[in-house]
């Protein structure tokens, strides 16, 4: 699925003059990025082999099930950690099967909060430990100590983009 | 946009009797999602900014910036990095563009084949260069080493999932 090399095309014309340190960050950046789609592949297919669900579905049950007051439409959308999903359609289709619920003034459908059903709680929960699972097999290629400075890199990483002025023009 | 305590929420469920090593796992993965959203998030801003573009618009740009010969529309809907863009409404609009052509039998259009014209480009070097300004800048955050040795964990861990048979069932 990945091609990282893609970008790198340009490595070989002179124009770029870039040097192999600056090379690297696109390196870098290439490699971040499709390590995250491999794993997350990864877990596509374990929701689908084991649950027959998606991948948003987790991700939308996931966002619920941290929200016992449920979640207005729009919050819901914003916290989604995954894109890709009609955020209304996969819950018109969870409130069919009875995995979650709509609450409030049917008049005012804005106003509706989501949230999951005691049926959506235990399904989701079943799903979400085959998910850690999986994820802890696939991380055991990495030591624990590597671990920790991974986590680290990608802390000061995270941070650095977020807060950055120079990145924003 | 992330929210990577979504899943960690039921760390004080018993049931999971998970150890603190495997939350480790679970946290790190929402950590490596969440890095790779923000950074992502920080290229389509710069894309929209500076060149009115959007991500898969650049991405499928960049792919047949490496295949000088074009490429079918099922190879490139497979070297896209990115997802949630329609492939073929995609090109249609760069085709009117003028910056994509489309070469080949038009009686098959399965057979037809994309490339960058001589404006695609230049069009895609502009872009390709603020993209990877954006990135050196973004990268600065790390140390040489500390990038050496990301790169070194994210590639271990790649090909662990790539390939562990361990992660097929």
């Amino acid at each position: 699925m990945a091609r990282p090399g893609a970008l790198l095309a340009r490595s070989t014309d002179a124009e770029t003059r870039a040097s192999a340190r600056d090379h690297d960050a696109l390196r870098l950046w290439l490699r971040l990025l499709a390590t995250t789609k491999v794993i997350e592949g990864g877990v596509r297919a374990l929701l689908q082999r084991e649950f027959a669900t998606t991948l948003p579905r987790f991700d939308l049950m996931a966002q619920l099930e941290r929200a016992p007051e449920g979640l207005k439409m729009g919050e819901l959308s914003r916290r989604m950690m995954v894109t890709g999903g009609n955020v209304t359609g996969i819950t018109d289709l969870l409130e069919q099967e009875g995995l979650v619920a709509r609450l409030g003034d049917r008049d005012d459908r804005r106003a509706l909060r989501v949230r999951l059903t005691p049926a959506g709680r235990k399904a989701f929960r079943a799903m979400a430990e085959a998910h850690e699972r999986w994820i802890i097999r696939a991380f055991a290629a990495l030591a624990p100590a590597e671990m920790r400075a991974l986590g680290d890199s990608l802390a000061r990483l995270k941070q650095h983009v977020r807060t950055g002025e120079e990145l924003k023009s």
